[in-house]
């Protein structure tokens, strides 16, 4: 079943930016019971937006969300001192975003991560920047799994990001990220594979039919999470509906539950 | 770049069979404008659901749609004798519809076949009757292709149709019908793969969202033709998009018009 990382309690949203500083709980509690409504299996919390505030913007985020969450939390943020901080505060084992090949943020999550058995998002990035290949992403891909294995994360908890790139600047960049995913869950069958979408149609205009056609493509290669706003209704209907395709719903079940609750129109 | 069979001169529908007896030539050149500019690449022309006429109709609806074709037709029959008629009276080599392994049907179509340089649709049917696994479907589509070939019909101009089937009855339909078709275009990458889609959906709700969420799933995995309605804005909207992404239109050209004509929305 896919798995859905709601995205909105992130402090660069404006909205959340100014609820989390005016620490109006009410906000950040109302969308984070939508986003649970809406599907989402967890919520990412990202408060690294105001500068010299992440710590503390955290800490009250979780405090405030940690009473009505009813998924795990996807902790978000480079720092490993904000995510132990936040890890030791949560209930239900959360997942951690993100682990990267950049030599910096690697050397720094590696301990983190070291004493942890939990999910972890590792993106395809490493001090050269964005992958240019589809090998390219398949050779970070597979370091990512081998050094998250030597810490004895599972290849299971991995959720590999692959990095997706605009095809405005490049129309095979959606082929390249498809080939890649495609590869990846080949070599590796129980790795899950996660991360945004939008960069897709960044440059392009009605940008939401191409993500969420895209998601659908993704799916189709291998995509089994993805980080997304999960208030966006047409998306969501996209995906309980290529899941359903792809035979991961038992008799249709949920795909017969979003359309009783209105969600999943034709 | 994917082929759209537009599906709409069927006398099997109320207002065409209407139309057709009544030689009521206005309506369908109207409807057969109407998918051309919709983008259609091909009309097809079945005549058959008026018992007992369908040489007559046949030979009308092509006399009436020939003069304002601006794309070729795909004559649509089981009966050689009506395809030899047509195949005589079109300007543009058509598309045949169709061929199958049922032995009265393969017997009858070979030697009209054997006559001819054009597309063909090839349905991976039996005597058996539907496939039963995507194995089963893939030699199919391997005796097709080797019995089209001894005619000396080019692969590349054959059109598999793997033989869509309804997941309401059994959930693993879709991903039979996925496998098969990647595995016919990795065996021959010159072979097009098409066919109905809403077959997908049968039995299920807003069906309309299967099967355009369906198209995507079928082009990742290599479909690159259907058999649709172009006058469906949305599954048109999502084949742009799908083609786009999947790398088949240069600087996103046919997208942007789209967008431009307002067929493609968010």
């Amino acid at each position: 079943m896919f798995e859905v990382i709601g995205e909105r309690i992130n402090t660069s949203r404006k909205n959340v930016q100014a609820a989390v500083s005016e620490r109006n709980a009410e906000y950040i509690i109302d969308d984070v019971k939508k986003q649970q409504a809406a599907g989402a299996n967890f919520i990412d919390v990202n408060a690294g937006a105001r500068i010299g505030h992440e710590v503390e913007d955290m800490k009250w985020l979780i405090n405030t969300i940690q009473p009505i969450a009813t998924v795990p939390l996807c902790l978000d943020s480079p720092d490993p001192t904000v995510l132990e901080m936040a890890f030791q505060m949560v209930e239900k084992t959360p997942m951690i975003n993100s682990i990267s090949l950049e030599k910096e943020r690697f050397d720094a999550m590696i301990p983190f991560l070291n004493e942890k058995n939990c999910k972890v998002i590792a993106l395809c990035m490493d001090d050269n920047g964005m992958p240019s290949s589809s090998d390219d992403i398949v050779q970070r891909a597979i370091k990512l799994v081998e050094e998250l294995n030597k810490i004895k994360i599972k290849t299971e908890n991995i959720y590999i990001d692959p990095l997706v790139q605009p095809i405005s600047t490049d129309v095979k960049k959606g082929v390249m990220v498809l080939d890649a995913v495609r590869a990846i869950k080949l070599k590796f069958p129980e790795v899950h594979i996660s991360g945004g979408l939008s960069n897709i149609s960044y440059g392009l205009p009605q940008r939401k039919i191409i993500n969420r056609t895209f998601v659908s493509l993704m799916m189709a290669a291998g995509m089994d999470s993805a980080i997304i706003d999960p208030l966006d209704q047409k998306i969501m209907a996209t995906i309980k509906t290529a899941d359903m395709l792809l035979g991961h719903d038992n008799f249709c079940g949920n795909y017969l539950r979003g359309v009783r609750a209105g969600v999943i129109e034709s």
